[in-house]
């Protein structure tokens, strides 16, 4: 049994707290400053605003302002803010420990310098203190795993990776339940970038609805599932060609880290939402205005947190504009506010056509 | 402008007559002896009892009957048979031209001998006449193209694979319109061993669903699809390994005729109604007996082509069964009426787990 601190209260940060506290381990779950409301919840219900599963009697949870009471004793934190997330926690996290806890990630991004591309787990050593920074002990987690279905112990399979095996192995021991399928892989690369990049693609997929409806094709009539798959495909040949330019290893972007996760991110949510309001023809910063005043969307995150640096890298030749047609086409959309039109013939290019 | 005989009129076969006729070529198309009733209403009509698109006017159906009468002056045919058919088409085919005609084969799948696994195009020149079976062209097309959108000009893309690139070059100009976008490959492996194996694991996919009703779990609440992802994740996995084992390369398992066609597969469509009465509970048998008298899945046609072959791979030491536990899962299902239990532990055997 450890003590674990989950630091983030959204819907994957407490779905989580369900396979930990079913392993017995005591779960302090401490809300960032935008979970306020979500933590009161929890307190006076047991309920979380949007899981539809309880959560257990065992878990405590704390406003931020409770964290370094929270702390004590803890042997793992997991992190499960979102993205932009990533260096305020390291920065809170920092003061508080002195690199003898490990973390676990849950969060998923790339981000981008404007010279070159990072992994999150990079961006989060940097952020914490220089005294430490270079021994903690780091992991992350990717692999289809829609937060509410986790939480209703629905069958669920996971990659846990980071550089050290033993490390790894024992993360996956705490996590594991019958329902929670736990494997870990030291390519940190191939997991992280195939994980991150899936939103982006899952945006891309989104919009194939969004033009379908322009087009006045309704659900009962043919619909447009071929172009959705081939946009699919592009999505995870790019995928592949990245991980491959960063360092990685093919085999994640077909596994649970790409192909699993770009599947479950296709089959609904806000990628997907916003991918068809973006096709119908709204424009990325109407949608934005509209829609996301208060919210992000993590395809759109990832588009702007990457897309001036990819440009760079294109330029400066380090990067083959021509593997990456789907992505400079997000980019364009998201970034530019262009329109909706994917450019066919640049797909696949290392098959004639 | 080329002289084109489709060979079988289903689905698919009259489907592709749509832009064979948008770009202007002479379209025969000859019905199976079990396509007499679909090439009368074809007659009497212009329509296809599945297809909601009108049939073009310039095409000339005939039926069986016909066919040597179709076959006057063809520069190329195009096979709509299904798996089970093709054995049949080069056999009727086969007296009727000299080698001089190259075929095109919409029909995906592999067989197995009990000792060895054999592509579709390789069964298909076998079937010619021995006089110029190794000479006549055979090229094969896979890729996500459920026929009624084709049918309807929905943007499609696929990839036509064969040896001979200039004659890959040719067809793919036959075939190519605004919304059919070809490339080619000369990997044929890669190819057709993705597109025949989409099938069987998009029955796997189907059963999640089949699973989650037997427990009653139903759509309005947290469902399956995190298992429904991981089971798509393993399938690729095991293609890209078979595609491997056959000698072919992995860049189409996760293109087109891989990814790509297992997610438009899984999207519908009678893998994924078999898969789901499977995964309620009813055994094979009785799914075959109740539900397919007089039809066939091509998942479970597949799971009863290699099974035993695939079986025998393993027995010999050529295949690794630890690779392949989502395959030997469903072949048991399909082949000994075994009842839907997914092997969890030994998915994803090259991480750790």
């Amino acid at each position: 049994m450890a003590k674990v601190l989950v630091l983030g209260a959204g819907m994957m940060g407490t779905a989580l707290t369900i396979p930990l506290t079913d392993n017995e381990h005591d779960v302090h779950l401490v809300g960032t400053h935008l979970d306020g409301h979500i933590i009161e919840e929890i307190h006076e219900s047991r309920t979380h605003p949007k899981l539809r599963s309880a959560v257990p009697a065992s878990v405590k949870p704390y406003p931020i302002a409770g964290l370094e009471e929270a702390m004590q004793g803890v042997g793992l934190i997991v992190l499960g803010v979102n993205s932009l997330g990533i260096e305020w926690a390291a920065e809170v996290l920092g003061p508080l420990f002195s690199g003898d806890v490990p973390i676990v990630a849950l969060t998923k991004g790339l981000v981008g310098d404007g010279q070159k591309l990072y992994l999150l787990p990079h961006v989060l050593r940097n952020g914490l203190p220089s005294s430490y920074r270079e021994e903690v002990r780091l992991a992350a987690v990717g692999g289809p795993s829609i937060a509410g279905e986790l939480a209703a112990r629905r069958p669920t399979g996971i990659v846990v990776t980071g550089s050290d095996q033993t490390f790894l192995d024992e993360v996956a021991g705490i996590l594991r339940t019958p329902y929670y399928h736990i494997w870990t892989s030291k390519d940190v690369i191939g997991v992280e970038v195939s994980v991150a990049l899936k939103n982006v693609y899952a945006l891309a997929v989104g919009m194939v609805q969004g033009l379908m409806e322009k087009e006045g094709i309704t659900e009962e009539g043919d619909v447009m599932h071929n172009m959705a798959a081939a946009i699919f495909a592009q999505g995870l040949c790019e995928i592949a060609y990245l991980v491959d330019f960063m360092g990685g290893e093919v085999e994640n972007v077909y596994g649970l880290p790409g192909a699993g996760d770009l599947y479950v991110t296709c089959v609904g949510g806000r990628n997907m939402r916003v991918g068809r309001m973006l096709g119908s023809g709204m424009r990325y910063a109407e949608v934005k205005a509209r829609y996301l005043a208060d919210d992000t969307v993590e395809g759109a995150e990832l588009a702007f947190a990457i897309g001036d640096t990819i440009d760079a890298l294109i330029e400066r030749g380090d990067l083959d504009g021509a593997a990456l047609p789907l992505l400079k086409t997000v980019i364009d959309i998201v970034c530019r506010d262009a329109a909706v039109v994917f450019p066919w013939d640049s797909f696949f290019p290392s098959l004639h056509s």
